[in-house]
């Protein structure tokens, strides 16, 4: 499936893993990958693509080209990296977030100080509430680390916020995931209105006090969620600093070393070693 | 009144039932479902259409082509099995509910995982109170169902939910079905109102507390929809198993079949068996 | 002024009572009247256009052609039949009512199940807050008839709930007729604006107390409307056994004969033998 | 300035009279008079446009013409009647009211069932508060005089309450003529925004406890006004039997025969005799 | 920089006063006034425009024509003079009003009756508190006036009180000049939004709870200048006397005449001999 | 990078320096800058382009040409100068905002009476909350000058005000700085909505409930600042003195003069000199 006609492609690749960290790619993406890839085979006077250019090329389509040269204060640099480290802990400890393959804090594009790339282990058609919680806690894993090593917070997190505050809207109002509200669907049918190409006075098709009760809940569930991700954070923060020392020097760590460091010595969340989270699933059921 | 000219469909084929399992198609909708048939026949390298093309037809045209290489997870499949089944024994007890004629777990198009066929009984023109009330249970069943087998809950509903919602809102504003509201018709002027094509701007002609006092009473309605649909599905805990076996197995069940699994030692509602559903009915009245 | 020339009408048709059958009729719908009977006389091969196809003509136009052919349940027709006859009787009862002078249950058109015709006993420049509850009382007759002969309330009266809260916003927000509102005039500068042909963005002109005000008491009067059909319709329960005997066989019942089941024992409600009506129309005043 | 140019006008015609009988007249509505004028001396078959025909066209152009045709029944009649009265007595009470010079109930146009026709006694470029609360009583007054004499209200004071209440809001918002909201101009900055030809979107520029403040300074004023019509008229109910006996026979009085009816024996309010008119200025001062 | 190529100007004409009396002109507002000053000057049979013509002429630009003509009651003449009077004598006290040049009482183009000429000492870049609720009490001299001395207050002021809000809702939400708001800015972020030349769906960028604290400062500024200004005028009450007599008789007073009459016996009111300006201004600060 | 192709430029221009000097600047303001400096260098008559052509181009550009001839009261000035310093001290002592290099107060362009220009000591990607309320301190130390030394407040802080209220709303609705509102991000999603090039209808997608609790928290952190700001300068009054009598000498004070006037003896405030602020980071933490 993946656009490969026409370029020398090293025959070792293997399609499938390539496959499975470009989710929710489309065509043109794809297409964009390969180009990237073949220039990158081009500057390194390769004669085929390999498996490296592949995966520089697809860090360049998420998150644009390297620039080493951008000069980031220490201070940004070890806050992005304790930000990093904080989504990849909470998405290895707990059960359903999808695993973090890889983490890099070398600057890209023009705002990009750092990111971490999650491959999930299946396509996945229907979420629970519980894998919304753990991806939910994932996401406020960065802003987490954060507050708990620099006793401070920054602006970096405010993509995660918006995230984590649109699917919080979602569980609320379209997946009937908050027992306040209950299984009532709100809002959704404004939501294909369009005028000129955009969307347009989206008025609320409900009333102030619904309003306040969706907004209350969507409080509640981040505000839990960023708990359960501190929590987790502060019972691994030796593992924290021993993963940010190596990514500070290294600046990307990924595929098995990234796993062993990850998972080595973590217990999985699941096996019982966290109450605070089941109390959290059960208490929102 | 069906488009079959100029196709050689097999004598046999009933034309009065397959109108019915085709309730809300138009012109348009029959063409299509003809073309299908045809095209399958030709795969099939048969000379007539038979009633087996037409089924398998109808269920293209409602939702989507089988794609039974999707990667389901097993854990999926159960869900949406259960889920099913929920919406099938809650629209079999219920007197008001039309009867479904087929359940499914084969994946189709992009996002179906399953569905049920419900076949109306007669075409309707006046809905009760009680009628309607019996349709919203069936469309929460399925939801009822995922959280009564595995006391989880997923984004799998959300379109039964929204529908649900859209019916009780008709109940309250419309219909003068709830008796905080009374006969009254709340929010009707603004609904044709059109913009290049969309409905804009359509703000409510009633005060904040009508709006609150509609919120509430959409949600008492849906929620006691649930909680019949739950406790229904409870007191057929193992029937659903029964079913779910066959269901995971076979993917499809249908006609005699699915009758005699749904309604063989059920007992309908109406005879008086589950004082809860009068008690609703009553307290709503 | 009635539309006839140049088609043999028989000279014994008398256009007076003819035009008073048809009031709001404009210009259009009078020769669109004019062309069904002609039709309707060439059907039935007659040379010249009598009262009778004049009669069908009318109710064509007015609830579209008849479809005998139409399956509605035996159910839809009793509760249609009671509805209609609701209507009659507290239109027969109330005296600033316009009399009933025929109901129907044959289907029509795409939607209509059945349909009272009344006659405006003269045409009406002034309407009183009397004569205006006497109206909304008759327009929830139907309605109010479901409710106590079947102890349900069906969708079926929709239209009428539609009908009813728009007549009583404007008693409250146009007519100055809620005493809570007073003499004042709410809401009416707005009502013109117009966008591409729609009227857009009817904001009110009042605040959301007010707004609340408006809604309670429109609330009020539809609800005192109601009861005082629904005690109309209790004290006449068994002429209304007797009305439906006749219209459920007949289908139709029109002219003397309606006036004599209507009227032949009813007393009028002006006539002192009804004070709660008297009550709500003081306590309003 | 009259437009009179080419038209045979008889020379005893006072045309500053006439000037003073149409106040708010422009060009176009002049120019309307004369032709009407000139058309009714043609049908009269008068070599000259008399002072006949010039009144007559006045009150065409601002009623209508008169359809004498129109079946009115005898109890709407006698509510125009009073109706009409009522403005009448109450203008010629009040100080400050612009005096009414002919009162007619012939039908006229479309919807007309009466009109009162007042002249200002001299152009006026400012209105002291007094002056406004007296012309809300006097438009107050119909309404007032249907409810004294029949102990009814009807539709037809719609457009007085209409016109009473844009006055109303115009003194609290734009004047400062209300304690409570004090010397400040809420929502006249949005007034002139327009879209398409239309003014679109007026929103307010204040809060919604401003917008309740204003609401019940409004619903105050109308009401003091009221009871300012009803204490008055109550007072002269006596004189407005008198004048109704007159203007039923005759449908029209105007002229010192209006002027002796309605000034004759009423003592004039600023004369002393009516301490509540104080009272209620005072209050609201 | 005044435009008067190409006319014959009386050399004596100081160009600097000229242009001090017209604060706010542009480029076609001097044209204007040129050629306006051209045709007096023809008119009057002058060889040169002396500063006589350039005076009406700038008196016709700012306010209309003169209309000695319309008439105007005795009544309205001395209302609209008292009024004049209330804006220059406040305009005079306080310290930071700019002063009155010119007082005039002939009626001019279709609705002025008055008004007063000020003249602005220099140039300001910056506006303090003070200088600002000085300006709303000169803006509200000319109701309080109305008030104090009529005890009536009339429809004259609607444009006073508008600007005077105006400036008022700038105090507190642009400048931070009110203690419950904080030097915070409210609205500003919508203000230019541009819709087909208009502005659009302005749209507060802050809670109801906000709007309604905005909207208390508001009017508490508005009702404490105009307290000030009445303060003010109570005190000069015979000074307003001494000068509405020569006004009514003169029409118009200006130059060292008004000074004299404004200023001769005056205490400035920063000379202490008004502690509750001091108190308003510290209370606010 | 800086675009000087085609322009003789002197050779010792510390490029560097100048790009240091130029934060925010796209492609079209820096081409901009150096016409500025071309025609300066001509007015001046000098064959290369100096420093000191550049550092004036570079004040055009942000702030207009120098307009030394307008009149500015004496009483301004002082205003403006104090306004300016207090930027400058707050900005010298915080520690994390960034430096002033020059105060100015000579008169540019149409509206700018002086102004500070701050040189980031480093490109920044990240900002904590620490020195986001170090930057509002700063923004906020000209108003709280003008109010600590002349105990008035003027108009001349509105742009500072307003670019205060929109950072603080950036922390509480995008950053997740408020406690109160916590890690939700809210109002994000409809803040791209264009309508033929404006954006349109920007309708909060939260309650007033959370408007309500934002603007409490938008007004607290504004509050918070500049008190901060406040307490600073309370603390350097003297030192306020002693530049400003510089300043007003020699209107422009840039450099190390500006340097050693500024940090000469101030303590760093993050040297433990200032509890208040450490307590309010806390708070808010």
């Amino acid at each position: 499936r993946v656009h490969m006609r026409g370029k020398p492609i090293d025959p070792n690749v293997n399609v499938e893993i390539l496959a499975r960290r470009t989710p929710g790619f489309v065509g043109a993406d794809l297409e964009n990958l390969i180009n990237e890839a073949a220039l990158l085979a081009a500057q390194r006077k390769k004669k085929q693509i390999t498996i490296d250019e592949l995966e520089e090329a697809i860090d360049r389509v998420i998150a644009g080209p390297e620039r080493k040269s951008k000069v980031v204060s220490e201070e940004e640099r070890r806050t992005v990296a304790y930000h990093e480290i904080g989504h990849a802990i909470v998405g290895a400890v707990l059960p359903n977030a999808d695993p973090v393959h890889k983490i890099s804090i070398v600057p890209r594009g023009m705002h990009v100080l750092g990111f971490t790339l999650q491959l999930p282990m299946k396509d996945k058609y229907l979420m629970s509430k519980e894998e919304i919680l753990d991806r939910l806690a994932g996401m406020l894993g960065g802003r987490a680390a954060e507050e708990l090593v620099f006793n401070k917070i920054t602006t970096g997190a405010s993509n995660d916020l918006e995230n984590a505050t649109k699917i919080a809207k979602d569980m609320v109002c379209r997946y009937g995931m908050s027992d306040k509200i209950g299984p009532v669907s709100w809002g959704e049918d404004n939501g294909g209105e369009v005028f000129l190409g955009k969307q347009i006075a989206r008025m609320p098709n409900y009333s102030e006090e619904t309003a306040s009760t969706i907004d209350q809940e969507i409080k509640r569930i981040i505000e839990e969620s960023y708990k359960r991700a501190f929590d987790i954070l502060k019972k691994y923060r030796d593992k924290m600093n021993d993963i940010a020392k190596i990514l500070l020097e290294k600046e990307t760590i990924e595929g098995e070393e990234l796993d062993k460091l990850l998972k080595g010595e973590l217990e999985l969340d699941h096996n019982g070693n966290d109450t605070k989270v089941k109390d959290v699933a059960r208490e929102n059921n």
